[in-house]
């Protein structure tokens, strides 16, 4: 058998990730058990939620145990099998971990896909995995967007972000996007068809306020948040009557001591509300939403970027970019 | 005429409000117009909510224009009237000054009221009237608590908190109160009939989630919120999957610069939400809530407590009352 490359979480962050919080070992290839199968991972997708996975607390997914590999969702080829339905040369998707071979169960995470139905194979981690998923439930359901409305996005060159713009359009909503930097701006509007971009960067709280409303002179009626901080308190004070705010992530806060939200009042001001959004929720309904997806995909109504970055030795590096948002589109490691 | 003393906004304040923001001033009583009557203000209701009409920004309600007398709920008699339907000796409530003498125009904000349906006329700004109201819908609609649930309430030993925790007995709900001091919480239990109670006071952000934790080792369904800062923040690391928090009021924030929630992320975990209610959208449903209230009270299922300060001169210590939780129930000033 062939050795396995592991990236172990060596030690709890404090704050911000660093290097020195991780270390790439290399084991043996376990041996299989009777129900089990051997997945050569080959794409692991990286996701600002894996940071909250690596604290004491755990949040919905338990915490990774130190000195075990940092938990992702992979996409990989049974290398071999004891297991039913699982046979080698079978691709498949789950929540692995990052290391070049990850052991599968019959009934459990890990469920076969088919890469002759998508574009890239790596689309199973992007539009038609959890970051499509969370778009098209956590907007279309969770956020309950109306024809005419505005939608305001944070995060909106991001995987998710970039989706839900799409959708609002779709939907007949005016999409205004937050994201950091020119570049990011332009592509907003020119890729992805949003109305307005605002760069978030060289602004306070009350300067984005204002870039909000300018862009949104009769207000927001939907917010899209995956940011927090000053961005989250700068929508809220934009918000329409009976606004609503759709909370995905708070990715200014994962690393540090929140700022906090400060501007909750607003919520009663408006008789507007804040709801938590999860995909694990839809899992159940991902076949109906991917199909969906899959429709606007090929009518080119939605476009989608992934960024592929190559070399498990690279994955703090990678996994970083998404903080610091050097990333342009869906946040993917190449392992083999 | 009788002269008119009026308490009047001179200066807005800056975070806690201060003496010298105010004066209190003597000035003529004013003519009648055609269509306008003289209402003697007899009690005036002290609200949180004032405090944020004093500032420059408004919110629900445009702000306190300056050297303005303060906007307060009163009730009073018409003295003198050139207004159909109010003649003189009728009681009247509405949104009004604190002052001696307010004028009332017909078909504004001023309404009859009957003294011979309540214990005391003061309750049509306590049980019967908006902070009644407040708890009534705001608890019972918008948080849509359900049998056997667990309910905590925030500034539980104020005027709208007390009546939510009876409200949630009376819903089959478990109560769990927060307060400052042992007095107060003695008042939860024994008075308002809580199940629990919890001294917020010398706690810091984990003590108080560990406490809420103790008292409520099944989790919260529902939270009213009244408070905000680091007691919001450890409710929300209590709260159950799909719970809900009714956003009353922050009023830990009015005068400060805000702490900042910094557990939203519970949201996200907890597939949660928070919900801003303004007792405002219920108006025309107050006949039906009053109602309601009236059967409970009258049945002992509901009481209520009123802090009545005297005279329109001790204005600005009984207001201040109300963020140094000095009161002992909902805080009226009588003028009159």
């Amino acid at each position: 058998m062939p050795d396995n490359r592991r990236f172990l979480l060596r030690r709890r962050p404090d704050g911000t990730p660093v290097r020195e919080d991780f270390e790439l070992v290399t084991e043996p290839t376990p041996e299989l058990a009777e129900g089990e199968f051997l997945i050569r991972n080959h794409y692991a997708s990286l996701d600002p939620a894996m940071r909250g996975w690596m604290d004491a607390e755990g949040n919905y997914m338990p915490p990774i145990p130190l000195d075990a590999p940092v938990r992702a969702s992979t996409i990989g080829v049974v290398e071999e099998s004891r297991a039913e339905g699982f046979a080698p040369g079978q691709w498949v998707m789950g929540l692995n971990a990052i290391e070049d071979y990850s052991i599968g169960v019959a009934g459990g995470f890990a469920q076969p896909i088919d890469p002759s139905l998508v574009p890239s194979v790596t689309n199973y981690l992007s539009i038609f995995g959890a970051v499509g998923m969370t778009a098209y439930f956590g907007f279309l359901e969770v956020c309950e967007p109306k024809e005419g409305e505005t939608v305001l996005v944070t995060g909106a060159a991001g995987a998710v972000g970039s989706i839900v713009g799409q959708l609002a359009k779709i939907r007949g909503c005016r999409a205004i996007g937050i994201a950091g930097g020119p570049e990011k701006c332009a592509r907003l509007v020119e890729r992805y068809g949003f109305d307005a971009a605002i760069d978030y960067r060289g602004k306070d709280e009350a300067a984005l306020t204002r870039a909000i409303a300018e862009a949104a002179p009769d207000g927001v009626d939907v917010i899209f948040e995956n940011v927090g901080g000053i961005i989250l308190d700068a929508g809220l004070m934009n918000l329409n009557l009976k606004g609503r705010v759709g909370l995905c992530g708070l990715i200014s806060e994962y690393n540090t001591e929140p700022r906090g939200i400060r501007n909750l009042w607003q919520l009663i001001v408006k008789r507007a509300d804040i709801r938590g959004l999860l995909v694990a929720d839809y899992v159940p309904r991902f076949g109906e939403g991917a199909a969906k997806m899959g429709e606007w995909v090929a009518a080119g109504k939605i476009v989608t970027d992934e960024h592929v970055d190559e070399g498990i030795e690279n994955t703090f590096d990678s996994f970083m970019r998404l903080f610091a948002g050097s990333n342009q589109g869906k946040m993917i490691l190449k392992i083999a």
